[in-house]
């Protein structure tokens, strides 16, 4: 078995001191899409349906137009779908996350690569 | 003034489950650069001795050689210094944020931009 590669990039999009567009958002939005309410896409992110609506809500809060539409609740927390605008910016983050890891296969990471143990050593006694 | 970037990129290495590098680990290294010792290094970024200990215990057990070099200790935490593998890991970690910001500079990063509010609206009752 292959191992992961060992780079991790993460990408955030800030508007003021709120994050407009990150990992767990994005992973979010193609939650909504495969799942079509916003509870449904929660549990299948094992994220608690509160933080899944504050998420929600900020992303609706920064974007020009709003990135979730979400149909009136029922017992199950009703149904929502993820807007033209949300598809667009889920994909524009996408594609950047895309160019980045591209961008990532250089001689600088290869030497911090190369450079590292297989696994950590032992920690020793503080 | 103009305002800040709104774009963040964090860059981890991982050995095992570990961080090897990463945004904490950058900045020590250049605080113990600057100030000679962890103590002085940890108090300059506003961080427990503790902290900085953990992240200089963990650089010295990841990398086939330590990234940094401790002085048996004194009342003032002893002195240490950011070994030539050390100066080597943090240029490259550099140089790849700098390759990445770069990259970041593309289409799909302006649309997300121009797409975003100067401000979030104000948080709705949850």
């Amino acid at each position: 078995m292959p191992s992961p590669p060992p780079l991790k990039i993460q990408i955030r999009l800030f508007c003021g001191d709120e994050i407009a567009m990150g990992p767990g958002k994005a992973d979010l939005l193609d939650a909504i899409k495969a799942h079509g309410s916003i509870s449904a896409a929660a549990r299948s992110l094992g994220m608690s349906y509160r933080r899944a609506w504050l998420l929600v809500d900020t992303m609706n809060r920064v974007w020009y137009a709003p990135l979730v539409a979400t149909a009136p609740g029922n017992a199950a927390g009703g149904g929502a779908h993820v807007t033209p605008t949300g598809e667009a910016m889920l994909q524009h983050y996408r594609n950047l996350q895309d160019e980045l890891a591209k961008a990532s296969d250089c001689d600088d990471s290869r030497a911090l690569t190369i450079a590292m143990l297989a696994e950590p050593k032992a920690k020793q006694k503080a």
